[in-house]
């Protein structure tokens, strides 16, 4: 029995390529962990488990996913990038970002008993996580999108850290606190933590301030003091036009792979971050650490 | 600390609205099943607990999503179908696409357990599945689409249940087995199979055979003899035009949440599976079974 | 000297195919008419020459493709309708598009002198059209687009009418007449006009209060009473789902080009319009009418 | 009378928005230039009153979108390029690519009589253009296509003088012409060029080796040796993403307008036209030139 007469169906898929040579940000957002926080008792205002679990499943999306460069997470949301040399399924937009989702949410669940011990996962009620990906053209585009995500990262925990506080510590009401933090800058919110509660907000986690960044580590650059490093890592890194060979992308994997993919909590809004670590922005492994 | 410095990168974000009034399709496919199931040891040519397992997670899927009116399941994918009228997500492809992957992976790892029981998960080797959308204008398409699925089941199905057989019983070698079954037809496979080893196909179970239907079960309606009934069904689900309200589809949703969700094994190709149950090409609800 | 080094730009071109069966509506407008109306001193507040223009180059677009079934003109806007089954330049959006905007312009520019021959266009001030491609799954909804259309050119002309005949025959200033209208329904539209000015709206020119229906002009059917019937063409029409063959649509186009192309003012609301002319929506070309 | 019940149609259209912060390339072609050549007996193999109208043409849609900051045509073809920064009709592709398209092709048509005196247009056989456009991340991908064209352009260009001086200097049949030239480089046919015509390649019309630029003149800089400048403007131009104000726009608009659109010959694929016009890369007017 032939199939043609119904072959003609798979003409209504239509294309969804991302353009070449643009960064690729898929980022992912829990589905309804609002509700979900509650139902598995999540502490407040941050869950320091929920944040380990996220985080040990991003590791796992780029242990898989070679071509991802960074990834950046807070919260129930993640953040992972492709370089624009990257040509994993001849960037095909919804294959990236389902296999990413669909590898994320694999390892959340299957490891959901490492993390929370006492709370085992209910069915119907499971985590899950819906995507999207952009394109942004410039290195400058794709950090102020990480940097973008990292001061919401600082406005959110700052703002909890201290709600969280009135009501949990102060013993105030949500309506009362609510009322209180409305149109207050960090320095009101910074101040209220200190004098009425005398929490040092610097000295809260890392983890909870900046996010989590996930990344392959090799040996660090040092930091130039030439501000233009940076610029000039990205037109090395972007200007290559011509489609890298199969065969050497397959080398920059099997490279790849050799790193370990590490959890750091630092800023990467400055330039730091980025001139210390240049394979990230030049999608070329770097040198393997040497081991003592 | 303001974040509109940033905020700019948001812009970057483009739309994905599928067209209004076409039926959505989202196919997903295991990744890499192949490779997967000689490391879980799937039984050749099909694994019953592999094939529960997709059935499962699908129903929960429907259960989570009660806009999707059917789907179909056969080997490590399964399709499924949105309704024309169907406003969820406003219709964002990317939306739709990753929350049925991610739910149906997080029901897939959670349940593996109950269908593999001496096959534990072994990490970072997780199922995972890719996904995309694809729009379908009218009924036609759409039941052209399940029937080319079905089809290919079919095809599939007996390729491999002859293929294992004479590999299996036969003691052919595969290369033996493949080029025996190089170029012949339906008929010569089930002569194979009755001849060589006194099989006969239509004996096979259903499931094997029809692939696996997911819907919501309301009283089936007797198939009129009219050969136009269905083509009037579409007319009637499809012509209204206007967007139902908010409050119409959250009590539509709710209705459909009432019905048991079953899977059955059956012919979609033929139109009595869809004269019978209306419901699903109208869209609206239908009535609900009288229990004993 | 080979190109080869900079071929690889040719992989940004991203594809943009339009969904299969489904209705192409092209609709165009001219770009900043406001401004030329007055350049050119086009009358208040129809100018019969403007719009006899306009239908001009719009039987040439239809004479030009023959893929296009009818369109649709008002004002400075004229639709252009592809049918479902259409295949061509392979559905490619921006090449509709373009070609009919270009063509359109074409026969604009050329033919100006033959309708404003006292008003010669001046460089740079030269009409000029956009346009955009929508697609509709049934023709159900096209017809809607066409309907909405001619709604709001019997809405807007009725205003117009109105408003203009205040001023110019009225005396009023623009300010006055627009307040005056302001809030009014079209029973007190057709009010004013018949008590302040005699006019009776109902015997203004046809083309002002329907615009102008473009399409091929076959043997006209009877109309049916059986109020399925122009849904049943539908079904007949769009429900073909395998591509036509390329010499058979070559066919097609030759019959069509066989066909005159007329001008008419008539409704295309109600069924009548299309239930003579069923070939509009078939796709297929009618009977030619038997010369005397 | 309400429009409302069919408004619903509006819903249909589908966003086209082009990524922010890329280039944008709009490229219109000559639909059927192959037979409107012969029936407009254009000479062979280039007709310098075709080139000279195109050219005539795209000064007029230069002056009119002041967006454009570039523009290069070569036979039937041009390319008209939009800086990243462009803001133009929120950068929705029809609309900006059916603009163009309109604008040259009324041009054309309006302006043929002055370039082709003794050949008037024969209504229907109209000259017009199909478009597309395409985004290209970088100002090294956007340069790379301008280089791609020009290049194609040398190369179909010696070719054409080749082969048409062959046929009809050398009194060759087109077939003889086409065998004799198959499989050679540009040398050869330099040589069959001088040793048997004693023509030398070099001494052709630069716009037919080299195809016509169109840009806005202001002061040209001297070119500096560093290598990098031109990269350096990239950044400058490129790396700014906020959008520029309504206001600045309109400002930078007018600007561009006292500036005089001209139409150049010359090399675009190397460095010192790009550093000699840096108003070009970075999108920002230059200085107007001082007039003696």
């Amino acid at each position: 029995m032939a199939n043609s007469k119904y072959e003609y169906v798979k003409a209504f898929e239509q294309p969804d390529i991302l353009l070449p040579n643009t960064w690729i940000v898929v980022r992912i957002d829990g589905r309804g962990f609002h509700k979900l926080s509650d139902r598995y008792a999540f502490k407040k205002p941050n869950d320091r488990r929920a944040l380990d679990l996220m985080n040990a499943a991003a590791v796992e999306v780029l242990k898989d996913l070679s071509d991802l460069v960074i990834a950046y997470g807070v919260s129930d949301e993640y953040s992972f990038v492709f370089h624009p040399t990257c040509d994993l399924f001849d960037r095909r937009s919804a294959k990236l970002v389902t296999t990413i989702v669909s590898t994320f949410t694999a390892h959340y669940i299957y490891q959901w008993g490492n993390y929370f011990q006492d709370t085992p996962l209910q069915s119907p009620y499971l985590p899950s996580f819906d995507g999207r990906a952009v394109m942004y053209p410039t290195t400058k585009n794709m950090r102020d999108y990480m940097s973008w995500r990292q001061v919401d990262c600082h406005i959110n925990n700052l703002y909890n850290t201290t709600f969280w506080t009135m009501v949990l510590q102060g013993g105030m009401s949500n309506t009362d606190a609510e009322r209180e933090l409305k149109g207050t800058v960090s320095a009101d919110k910074n101040e209220i933590l200190f004098k009425m509660f005398g929490i040092n907000y610097n000295n809260e986690d890392e983890m909870l301030k900046k996010g989590s960044v996930v990344f392959r580590q090799y040996q660090l650059e040092e930091v130039k003091s030439d501000p233009k490093t940076v610029q000039g890592q990205e037109e090395e890194g972007t200007s290559v036009p011509e489609k890298v060979s199969k065969s050497q992308q397959e080398k920059i994997r099997r490279l790849r792979r050799k790193a370990q993919v590490v959890v750091e909590h630092v800023d990467i809004i400055k330039d730091d971050f980025w001139q210390q670590r240049p394979w990230i922005l030049s999608g070329k492994p770097g040198k393997l650490p040497v081991r003592a």
